[in-house]
């Protein structure tokens, strides 16, 4: 579970709970007809907005919002420089029987064409129109999100305005608009919550998990190519290396060997 | 029909229109003159904003937005490879005769730009101004609903402080406002509606489906390429499938050789 | 007579006319200070922004959101294939004698440059220039004219904000504000309607005619350097027809010859 | 001086003041307490935003949106191809002596670079790198002002919120709240003043000159390479008038030579 | 300490305390759970959209705003003209020796490289690719800063309606809403002080001090390519002061010396 939306959720969830609580009742601020307005209307925007299985899709992708997957940066740097170091001892096709070892697709697909005797550039270019559609589907679960964070609290002052009309039209006395001119902002007020403390930030950080797994594919893709190349082993390590912070560079390459041993063992 | 922008619809408006009720008369919420003067103010600035032979095309292109194409990209994957299969055997020119029987014009194009032996750059350039160009097309069909959506708040704001300066103008009893002034704020209400129930979410529909066509054509630019500079069926389907996201990638060939029998049997 | 913009206008204005004219009386609607100051202050501000020449230009260039020219796509086609025909007769050094009869300056300064004997490249990299900053001069225009659009409803709140503190500096009854604030309202009506039904409708038609424009001086440009290369001329038709859609493409070509005998007869 | 920025700040001041002197007493606009803090506010984020010395440096930027520099576009263009004549006769060699006596040290450097005996390459390296940051240290000069302009109105909201919670927490009769909003509202108003009516439409001019001056130094980086490359003047001039629009490219030599021989002669 | 960030604080925050402290109770701004919805809120949006490892390495990248790290652009062109002369005399292994005496472990990268024998295409590979994450990395910073300055208003707004619904809902006397009102207010006013005198300032202070940085590095790239290549001290010197501004390039060399001895001596 990624603990930071967890842990987001908790504390702004709390927060407004709360101060909801702390001023008054809190069944002021429940409003079924309201909240079924502002989540219909966004559905609704969204599922003219999308093609139906983009939309399905979408809850699948917010699982990414939430688990936690360890981002293994060095040890796939340990597992290039590792291969790298084989390359020139076994030659490329000594790794046909270990493929079936390896975690990542990407990093298989790639030494597979390496290993069936495909040309750099082919390989560069099959890798990176792979990267380059993985990032824009993942673009588009990010899209859809901040979709619905634009369009929730439009639709939360529609229903304002809704309210506001019925509210105008039958006003007699002026001293009584209190609770229905409260009732009226309270679509305004699921909307601007939903968007900006779940569409909003959720939009975000799906648009970080897909940039660091953008990144590890663009380590993959430099790597595979250098280890094709025969490059010396240092070297790999030193163009990976380059993509990372220099603080996280300073790895005893022992503590992350049995992650690496289990992938390219 | 595309079931989303249906379905999306049925939705919001549905929900919308029960809110309504619920709330009084479904009358307060109907004026012809301000509804006259949100879809004739938007439509104004919109002719304004375009030529008028792209404003009439545009009633068109909405129908992209709600019309259900099939996208066959595994079919269209099958039907490279195949080719890409049968070039190695029978040459290039064996497809000639066969041209006739393919349904996609782009594809056609470029085959037909390969028999003629027009070289690779030649054709690449070709194909990629046209679909540049397609791109471009589309883009402005979602660009006058977007241009739409952003006028219509505007005019229907306009609308209200019409309406309001008229009600402030001949204001005697401030207790008498409520009917003026929620009629004023029914332009607001219509513009807000369209724009974010109809004209931003059909924009963003056009937008995807202009994607999803763009992928199918770089697709088949990729494929005539690689088929006329005599790759291998398996590199070609490996080019291809980079593409498309893995889960669609196991695709079993059975399943749609029936649709590319009808296009390249 | 560009016949979109003018509708754009009468529809546009004449729904805010008779919007005005029903609800009460046109008067109301008439300020001279207030309208001064939202002109004014919208001319300031694009004074202060832009040069003086480039404020004056626009006056001209504003014709060109108004003018109808027809864009003679196809009869550029026939034209530049009927050349791309006679070059491979006649050389390129007969065009010489009919570069007079040409209409289009761009089209007559590439073919000039190729009977001068300019490489492709040099030719390729002045009309590419040429384009560029003829691109660059285009959306000056519409920049004016977007700029003005931001500042005119900005101008107009800084008007109805002076209304309202001239309003509340001297009320004395709070029955009586009725009139002093839809005349505090009325700088913020002009600045909108400006805004939203003339200027940045008129910056959006200038962008189009822009690309227009670009469009064709992009096939000229590639129409002129398939000439020099002795390309054949159907490659020039296929390569130039990529440009523009295909329903388009079907033209009878008798039907634009006159035109094109007219041009390059 | 500018003369559209000094007619600008003329018109909008003047009918900014005319409007708040027609409409009662100028004193009501005056506050010094809510002029420090949009003011001080203002600053206090541009200092936050920015390093000290480039906001002191902003102020002498500001007189570049203030001061008249005549661009020399066309004696620019005449003394180069002046200089491609003379390149072909005398060699570069001899330009060494008349480098003292140009006006532009843009094309001095190039020029002596060319004399040097720097490849080509290397010379449009130079020279582009510098045109570079030249670009980027302008478009802090405009980041700048842009900068101020957001935050004005931002503080001047806050400052009004101060005076509403000030006036709503002593507020006893509610017919008395006409002076504290007024005066609540000023600081809106100075933040949307300066924002609208200097900052940003300053910003913007500083961006307009900034692209005046890349664009002349484009056209001596194509003309010291067209002219150490050893094109013939015709060509030179062909390739520089492409920056230029056709209208002012019918220039008599004559007029400008004057100019250019002082620069160049 | 960055003084610019310190002023800009102090100057800032005084005027916004003593505008509150001018109009009355300074206890009347003070409401610890409006304070609380806002931060907590803006702190749990934040969370959501980034990866908590990230939120934390915020408050390190804080101090960059603050410290005021000396730019020695010009002692790193000594340093790097002084190294281009040496190694036309010495070689470059030269350098071996001297590398553990340089302060800029991104030269020393580079250098070392050069000494390894890498060839130019690799050196620069590796340089360009540790550039471009070192950017990303330090967009992060400014990202989450200009993200909390987006998300701090919108809770604050949130906090408002909250307010002014419970408010509402209790409403009995119209003239008792004038406390309520105020401290439903208070978030508001919380929110829009700190993303525009905190968040969003600090964001921008992060990017300049980024390109600072990046300017720098780029100045490294070229200075070790140019030594590596062997280019003459006097075109290095020239090709490294293209990055900065002409008034910044008549530095005595003597001046930097002391600088640069210590670093490269």
């Amino acid at each position: 579970m990624d603990i930071a939306t967890f842990m987001g959720i908790m504390v702004a969830g709390g927060l407004v709970i709360s101060s909801i609580m702390m001023g008054g009742s809190a069944a002021w601020f429940i409003n079924y007809p309201s909240f079924m307005i502002v989540i219909g209307g966004t559905m609704g925007a969204t599922l003219i907005n999308y093609p139906l299985s983009d939309v399905v899709s979408v809850f699948k992708v917010t699982q990414n919002a939430f688990a936690q997957k360890t981002q293994p940066v060095n040890s796939m740097i340990s597992t290039l420089v590792d291969l790298a170091k084989k390359v020139r001892r076994d030659g490329i096709l000594s790794f046909e029987s270990r493929l079936s070892e390896m975690d990542d697709p990407f990093l298989v697909k790639g030494l597979q064409m390496a290993i069936d005797g495909l040309d750099s550039r082919a390989i560069e270019d099959v890798l990176t129109t792979e990267l380059t559609y993985l990032e824009e589907r993942h673009r588009l679960g990010a899209d859809i999100f901040s979709t619905m964070g634009t369009f929730a609290p439009a639709v939360g002052m529609l229903g304002t305005i809704i309210g506001l009309v019925q509210m105008l039209m039958q006003m007699e006395d002026p001293s009584s608009i209190g609770a229905p001119m409260a009732v009226a902002l309270l679509t305004t007020f699921y909307g601007t919550l939903m968007a900006n403390l779940l569409f909003l930030p959720i939009s975000g950080k799906l648009k970080v998990k897909s940039k660091q797994e953008v990144l590890l594919k663009q380590m993959v893709i430099e790597g595979v190519l250098s280890i094709q190349a025969g490059d010396n082993y240092r070297v790999v390590e030193q163009k990976l290396k380059a993509f990372i912070s220099p603080k996280k560079r300073d790895i005893t390459p022992d503590a992350n060997y049995p992650a690496k041993e289990k992938q390219a063992g």
